[in-house]
């Protein structure tokens, strides 16, 4: 107990003695983004390390209001894309001296549920690639006075701000490719409705086969964003006797399972009979047995855009940031389009 | 501003004012694990939502030293096995009243350059599927009376609990497997060496075909968990003439690229030519393309053990646990062994 006692003694002031600089440049080297040399900081860091202290962040977070922890909502996490852009995001945020307080959510399209218990923490902002599915949430935030920067949302409102990838864009790009491909009976596999990147990218695909002079042969099948959904979208069409030429999948999941059902359910093989294009540019898009072309959101820039806009958001507090940045995805040519290695 | 001053205002006092009930009986509404009514705690919820109040963790946190706050600290989410992992390691820690301060580090691998962020925020416990690369860690463990909670980690030492997954006895199951199938010519993909869930099963494989009496034949191939790495390793093989006709992998991931470039590289089918096997069960094993027979971990019953060392050491804060369970892996036969549907 007489070690512990000593050990659990160290204070700041230990360690400016230690380090010979004042008990102010001990709190600034541990402070993000404060002001200190190279040089001080070292030598703080030194002192500290071999006295075995360590600061503690809440007696600042009471005094300030900032606690420097970002609220994380997420869901849906067995799509790699939103592992692969949360690894990316909370990489950003402690590179930024923000600590990450992640809540996950069952239901990976709602943001409200978690409000509550990340709030008691007194975090500084939210940042969630969820939707926000009620007005009391918005006007919880706006009581609050907490940021939240969203990822493919569509929902505006005081202290909301966006990042979106152009999920239209993507679209009528999708349409001109498969119209280039020569593709006569297109098909637009849906994410859930309530998506509304995947509703946007619809909207897109749909317009750009109006000016391909391919929209009446349009059939349209609606999944979950799951590899299953896509898998089952195409046995179905089998059994209605609807045979696609070109197919544009909400996300990459889906495409893989509808690449997987053509060449198993209807003997189809890509590109050769069917050409397919998907949207999160996932790993397994790479993957030699699904060599899928694709649209790559970008989350790097997706991820910078975000903390261009907590930063602007953290840096004026008092007065709401409603801002939308609209990130372009980028094609990613593959076999599946005939576009191969 | 007027309005604002109001509505930051709301304390504790008025909710308890507006529920008719005590201060402390609103304090209780809102701590995890507190005892108090239903209807009590139904009574302070709605008078707290129609004044906008919002609780504070953050005086409890210095007044008890609890702060509710697990670090998980995580990489590799590009691997679906970690990231199904983390969804239902923070479900389970949310459900139990616990908050997840996030810390991702590049190196998938080690703890030790997350800790000094982490404890800055009176943490109560880290839970971790890296590994503890320094005894410089352990160390700080023990100075910060800290419990710690690995994943398939060989590593012991106070306050520090592993929950592994029974690497070594599915080695033993694979051989056996693959012995069955009359393989002649088994090769071993492993993971990285300093894996030591990888170097665990490796050894059981080893183990198994010295039963077989086919440990003379075996060929070892290293990968990085990657897909890639899977793909260049059989790649790689062709160059020198072997041809497997039975594979263990120790992930699914080197196993879904092994299978890509057998077909690709050697045109070998499986499971008609070679038996191959993998580990997790990712849910792309499942992907028709594959097929993959696999293990899986388990990881609700693995989360669900460290659940129950984390409870024992938050309850006996004073004295350190190390303790091991250990969470047998199931197979799961599919058609890359020819016993699909």
């Amino acid at each position: 107990m007489q070690e512990n006692a000593i050990i659990r003694a160290v204070t700041s002031i230990d360690v400016a003695r230690a380090a010979g600089v004042s008990q102010s440049a001990v709190s600034r080297a541990f402070s993000p983004g404060s002001s200190i040399s190279a040089r001080t900081k070292q030598k703080v860091l030194a002192a500290a390390a071999s006295l075995g202290y360590r600061p503690n962040r809440i007696p600042a977070i009471m005094l300030s209001g900032r606690s420097y922890m970002v609220g994380v909502v997420i869901g849906g996490l067995e799509n790699p894309f939103y592992a692969t852009a949360l690894e990316r995001l909370a990489t950003a945020l402690q590179e930024s001296g923000l600590q990450v307080l992640l809540m996950h959510v069952d239901d990976a399209l709602t943001l409200d549920s978690a409000l509550d218990r990340l709030v008691s923490y007194r975090i500084d902002a939210i940042v969630t690639s969820l939707a926000i599915g009620s007005k009391s949430v918005v006007q919880a935030l706006s009581q609050l006075r907490l940021p939240v920067v969203c990822f493919n949302s569509s929902h505006v409102g005081p202290w909301i701000s966006t990042v979106n990838s152009n999920n239209h864009g993507a679209g009528l790009v999708a349409a001109h490719l498969l119209g280039q491909r020569g593709v006569q009976r297109p098909l637009w596999l849906a994410g859930p409705v309530r998506n509304s990147a995947s509703r946007a990218r619809g909207k897109g695909f749909c317009q750009g086969l109006r000016v391909a002079g391919l929209a009446p042969a349009l059939t349209r099948m609606q999944g979950n964003d799951t590899y299953d959904s896509g898998y089952d979208a195409i046995a179905c069409l089998r059994k209605q006797g609807i045979r696609p030429d070109g197919i544009f999948s909400s996300n990459d999941m889906m495409a893989c399972g509808a690449i997987d059902a053509l060449r198993e359910c209807m003997d189809l093989q890509c590109p050769r009979d069917v050409v397919i294009m998907g949207y999160d540019n996932i790993p397994q898009a790479a993957w030699r047995s699904y060599d899928l072309t694709s649209f790559d959101q970008h989350t790097e820039h997706m991820v910078a855009r975000a903390m261009e806009l907590l930063d602007e958001a953290l840096g004026t507090k008092d007065s709401p940031l409603s801002r939308t940045y609209i990130v372009d995805a980028q094609l990613i040519e593959r076999g599946s389009t005939g576009s191969g290695q």
